[in-house]
């Protein structure tokens, strides 16, 4: 799945390396980027190891491990940087590493920051940032080579970036030329390239994703992975998901979902609909002229222990009709048995 | 539905006022807008008339009608101005008459016309740059007092704005209190406030129309209008759609439709969906905490005859069981009967 020479890289985790949440950007590095990631600052844990890189407490102890490139991999509250990272920031840029930043708030665009790298020769990009030339979708996403699979959810942050690349690794097990097509900073973080489909004019979400799998298809790939966003029932992100089902014109579904869930995470009172339903709604929206269906179910069960894990597999099945697994815990074999035979049967 | 004094407007509409695709604002202000056009530029038609508003050559003429400000009442090529345009602004803002512009490209951001604004007082507005705090949606939709009414539609382009115009006006002649609530730029230059929903970041879609609604909820009215953008079918711009549909959340849709039309415009091998399923698909993915039903269909006969314009609302209401009808053609009473019986069965 890697598009570039492997880089040496620095993880700035500062504060925050042991929290899910708020690491997610690093979790997705640690465990599916193409870098090699050398070391990890954060001087809240120095001397300890997360996936066996070292964790440093400052720009200078990670010079030892010779990183060519920094990056955020943190969210902030607010997608800004605290000001304490401005110090973080300087010292990387003054040494010549590069920043990769997947905050909101870009650096390409502070003077310091640009001066420093403009003397030191280190290289600034800022993930979210949309490219300047986007486009409405114009019908080119129907002429990409290859099947194009994305994964959509009951909710956001609930594990479709993973899900994606779990199903891609295990394409590439078993010799099928996968692709990941990422869609959010975590993935463009992992795959070196990409675009953050939340971050660019709502008139262009569709041309974006559509941009994303024509470039996908450039790449190479028989088997192309996009990593969904949001949920057609989130009250806030919805046009986002939408968008990029339109513009990303999929053959076929992954539907995720948290085992155990109710309701829209942060708003109460939104309820999650019925697994069920969500199938019928993905197909019912697809594009008239290319029709898609769920072809499997990727649950979460990553809140419950073993027998519940199992019975809500079972019980999604028995709801849907439809394979349900959870790819992390039990392996992605029998849902990539069930998205590639939902695949044929095309 | 007028929201402040009405100003003396000169309509700026070179080269194209006689067009009714590319004079869409102009047309829109002078039907439905709440200030007073004293004259509409276009040096192409001096000494006409439209709509009984004289048509001048240049701006030293228009200066006879003494015009606060000036309107870009048409449409460009990629939404920027034509050189010849920068002629006439300068020219306006030089003689103190403030411009309000829906294009793309930024009046505000340009140093030319902001120097000479701030020598002549004249007021510079693009109608189209969001709000700089948009946030995401965070339920506060679900308070507004009054009903809230969504156009929606098969299609970009069919009359959604004037639907809702002329229902709000049919409304108001019947004594209920409705205000028209403006998401595209058309709509902000006729009610003077509003946000252009499709200018927004992806992520703030639902987070603008809940702020819309919330905006219109405080300036009062029994029932609000809100201006329906896109189609939840269309390819290129289904994600706007969807995030207004969320974010305004609407107690009932009023579906329109451009009749006899089979193909999304400008998208060859995309067809529509036939009406009765666009009833049900919006019934479906509205928010499940506020579930909303097509109340009437909107059809827009301006491409067919008396007869086939009877015909054609015959069939869509044998097709969906609802009340259709043409507002523009046949007037909004039945359309708004069929409205105001659905809302007060909920």
């Amino acid at each position: 799945m890697s598009d570039s020479s492997p880089r040496r890289l620095l993880i700035l985790a500062e504060g925050f390396s042991g929290d899910p949440h708020w690491a997610k950007t690093m979790n997705g590095v640690l465990r599916y980027g193409a870098d090699d990631v050398v070391a990890i600052l954060d001087s809240t844990r120095v001397g300890e190891r997360e996936r066996d890189v070292p964790i440093v407490g400052d720009v200078e102890s990670a010079l030892a491990f010779s990183p060519d490139a920094a990056l955020v991999g943190v969210a902030t509250v607010g997608g800004r940087f605290p000001p304490a990272w401005r110090d973080l920031l300087r010292k990387c840029v003054g040494h010549g590493i590069g920043i990769d930043n997947g905050l909101h708030e870009f650096i390409e665009d502070d003077p310091e920051l640009t001066r420093l790298a403009a003397a030191s020769g280190a290289i600034l990009r800022d993930l979210r940032r949309p490219p300047a030339d986007l486009e409405v979708a114009t019908g080119a996403n129907l002429d990409v080579p290859g099947d194009i699979v994305l994964t959509v959810g009951s909710d956001c942050a609930i594990g479709k970036m993973t899900v994606s690349l779990e199903l891609a690794r295990e394409a590439e097990a078993r010799g099928v030329f996968a692709r990941f097509v990422p869609t959010g900073q975590t993935g463009i973080a992992i795959a070196g390239w990409g675009i953050s489909v939340d971050a660019v004019v709502a008139d262009f979400i569709a041309g974006a994703a559509e941009r994303l799998v024509v470039e996908g298809g450039r790449r190479g790939g028989d088997l192309l992975f996009v990593e969904g966003q949001g949920s057609l029932s989130h009250p806030g992100y919805s046009g986002v998901t939408l968008g990029l089902i339109h513009g990303s014109a999929p053959h076929a579904f992954v539907l995720c979902h948290m085992a155990g869930a109710i309701e829209i995470d942060g708003y109460p009172g939104h309820p999650l609909l019925p697994l069920a339903e969500l199938v019928e709604l993905h197909e019912r929206i697809s594009l008239p002229c290319r029709r898609a269906a769920v072809a499997c179910i990727a649950l979460n069960t990553r809140n419950l222990d073993n027998g519940a894990a199992l019975a809500a597999i079972a019980a999604a099945e028995a709801e849907t009709g439809l394979i349900a697994d959870d790819p992390v815990r039990f392996g992605s074999g029998r849902l990539l048995d069930a998205l590639l035979a939902h695949l044929a049967r095309r």
